[in-house]
């Protein structure tokens, strides 16, 4: 079977489904939308599809139907009243079982409150749909979800339900977590937008840990402008304004040592997306890094591995005839770690985040690929090596899918900011958008 | 004894001793001061006050000097080459004992790596002298350091030894610690100047624990330039310019529900410095606070004290025999708290954080006062109720020595900037310190 004739089966979705957050938002406000109908065309995308494509593991269809009937009747007084959201799997809801990723180990769990990000969620207007798949034992392992544009290839990990539900018109937007590249890479390989905000922004708490110094909240949607509305909402921050500026940015190019594990298409997209952005008028300044940024990726793995270690210790001493032997093979690699070699890592975390400050001195935002290529066959979640260097340096990042791969899956460009700037890297990234479009709205 | 007498008893520190970092290093600089002369000056005040202040529990006298005589030989090539630093004793040393405010509990404790802040620290130059005292249980109980000013008075709590290190001129900057008003409040009580930054900047690694979303790492020091060089070393960021600038700020005030237990006199200080801030031509805008506000200080006592419970777990199960009485009836009230009312408490606090954008829209800073009134008698360690809500909020906020109560001991006010924009908070402190002089300075 080709490529063609799997895009081909995959449904048109209606023009309800397709509307972004913003689109809907003001479809609301014009009167040309009810809640009730914007809820109906997501749950109506959901039965169509969630039986390939596994993106949701918890679908609310009856609640958020009478909560949108409710708001349509009241009528909206709060900004986001009305939108559908999906929230990843690991965040605890108190209305609705969250698994963590492991429905073996935690078969129905269900937690006594909310996650305060989804109580700030309800509170701010979202209608939460339900919960989005997470990939095995909520880590890099493949399964169950599937990439909606092919279900033999893979929707990355982990927020990969996150990712296929919002790239699938399922949900415009969903709740995801990042500790290594569990936004932005489900967010590339699906071709929906990811953004992983700096550290610490929206309060990591009542959700799967990981790594303290490494779990961030954010947003998978399908355009910027969603992804600016999300932050101002939860973070209150007026800086997040919704607008694009008037100059082009100053960019500086980095091309890791990775770089030439990337496959041919997706170094030539990127090339192309260059030089479509110095043509519009962008600054573009080749970067040679400090040889400290060459040896992220094992620093940040030396971090996350630890931490896992410790975190999972409960699953590996009493659970180990349920996890992946891939799992108990990471643990034990986090266990090897001294304290010694867990404060070096750290250290050397933070030499890179002050250089940066340096590196970047003149520029506005860095530029690179996303990821290696286009979404791997299903049984890989692909690398993150790309991606995880800005969860260890706290740094915000964003993917935006700008292009088809040889299969005709989605390809991701990325753009990284200042810690702590992150209203500033989104606007920018909303001029990129303009330049070089966004194909998370490719059907 | 009248506080005449106590403060005649107080010697006089030497000319060397006296200098803030900022001082130091140009004085270094200009081939005017030796690293091994300050070194030698800080360690010579510490063998004459110790006794009696209490500020250090390790002193590493030999091993600075020889640090300091090496430099000399070899010459300075780090900015921070050769300056005197202390370090809270809960933070962990690999070359010095570390037994976080509980010597009983954990005697002599060598912990087997530097926290990730003392290896930037040593990285970056500083000079570190030892540990300084914490205060019983590294909670808000007294003991066993003394307020150098006067003998008979409280340093305040938990980084008692480093407010008092500092104001008694026994090192120019101490690394201390946060989490309801643990730098801001032994900085007010001793005379020093106290920041604390917002959430993370700092990676809150190897340090004994509180409770996550809100401990917090940051400088006691004798002037705001000191922070702002602070601040740049450990964070790398450029924005941390050591200038003050040419406008005056715009100043919201704000006196809290629980102003009215202030005393006279700190209530008459700060009416002074607010027209002396208006004369200078700062706009004063008073603010009236959302409700929300008011139960701020409620809210950080849930988080703190529901996370103080589980970290502290252990003490209470295995050594409640060491344990005071008042600490045992802390951990309690922290078990007694659901896990409902733990994500109440944050999501409570999630709003306030989100308000304070419009709060504070058209303000560069708000000011306060930072504590109820001087310090007190040494069996209390006074409270936290100004200071807490930015532990809680995440907003930097930095205290100043402007002033001496009816007893001769520091009062300070507090000014609070925006989250992540630590910065401009800090620009806009040096410019109120020029008006408002800063009695750190005061022997």
């Amino acid at each position: 079977m080709n490529t063609a004739d799997l895009r081909a089966r995959r449904p048109a979705p209606s023009s309800i489904a397709r509307l972004t957050m913003a689109e809907g938002l003001r479809a609301l406000d014009a009167g040309t939308l009810t809640c009730e109908a914007w809820a109906q065309a997501c749950l109506e995308r959901i039965a169509l599809r969630n039986p390939d494509v596994r993106a949701w593991v918890h679908v609310a269809g009856e609640q958020s139907l009478a909560r949108a009937r409710a708001l349509d009747k009241s009528g909206r007084t709060r900004f986001f009243d009305g939108v559908p959201l999906g929230i990843k799997d690991t965040i605890d809801t108190a209305d609705m079982p969250t698994e963590l990723g492991d429905p073996e180990i935690f078969p129905g769990r269900q937690p006594g409150a909310d996650a305060p990000v989804v109580a700030r969620a309800r509170a701010l207007g979202y209608n939460i749909l339900g919960k989005n798949t997470v990939s095995r034992h909520a880590i890099m392992l493949a399964g169950p979800c599937r990439n909606p544009h092919d279900l033999s290839r893979s929707p990355a990990a982990s927020s990969a339900g996150s990712g296929a539900a919002v790239a699938d018109f399922m949900t415009p937007i969903s709740v995801g977590t990042q500790t290594a590249g569990s936004i932005l890479r489900p967010a590339s390989f699906c071709g929906a937008v990811g953004f992983k905000p700096t550290l610490d922004l929206i309060p990591y708490v009542g959700i799967r840990t990981y790594s303290r110094p490494l779990d961030v909240i954010g947003p998978l949607c399908r355009s910027v402008e969603d992804a600016q509305l999300f932050m101002k909402g939860f973070v209150g921050d007026p800086r997040y304004t919704a607008q694009a500026p008037d100059a082009m940015p100053r960019l500086g190019v980095w091309k890791p040592r990775d770089w030439p594990q990337a496959d041919a298409r997706t170094q030539a997209i990127f090339e192309e997306n260059l030089a479509s952005l110095a043509l519009a008028g962008a600054r573009l300044v080749p970067l040679s890094m400090p040889g400290s940024y060459e040896e992220i990726g094992d620093i940040q793995d030396v971090i996350m591995a630890y931490d896992l270690a410790r975190e999972y210790d409960d699953l590996r001493r009493h659970h180990a005839d349920r996890c992946d032997p891939e799992l108990l093979a990471y643990l034990e690699l986090g266990r090897s770690y001294s304290d010694e070699d867990y404060a070096r890592a750290l250290d050397a975390a933070d030499r890179c985040r002050r250089q940066f400050y340096d590196i970047a001195r003149d520029l506005d935002a860095l530029v690179m690929p996303a990821t290696l290529g286009e979404a791997t066959e299903i049984s890989s979640t692909g690398s993150s090596v790309f991606i995880r260097a800005w969860s260890l340096l706290h740094n915000p990042s964003i993917s935006l899918p700008v292009a088809r791969g040889d299969h005709g899956l989605p390809i991701a460009i990325q753009l990284v900011g200042f810690r702590n700037e992150d209203p500033a890297l989104l606007a920018w990234a909303r001029k990129v958008e303009q330049v070089l479009g966004n194909r998370a709205h490719d059907t």
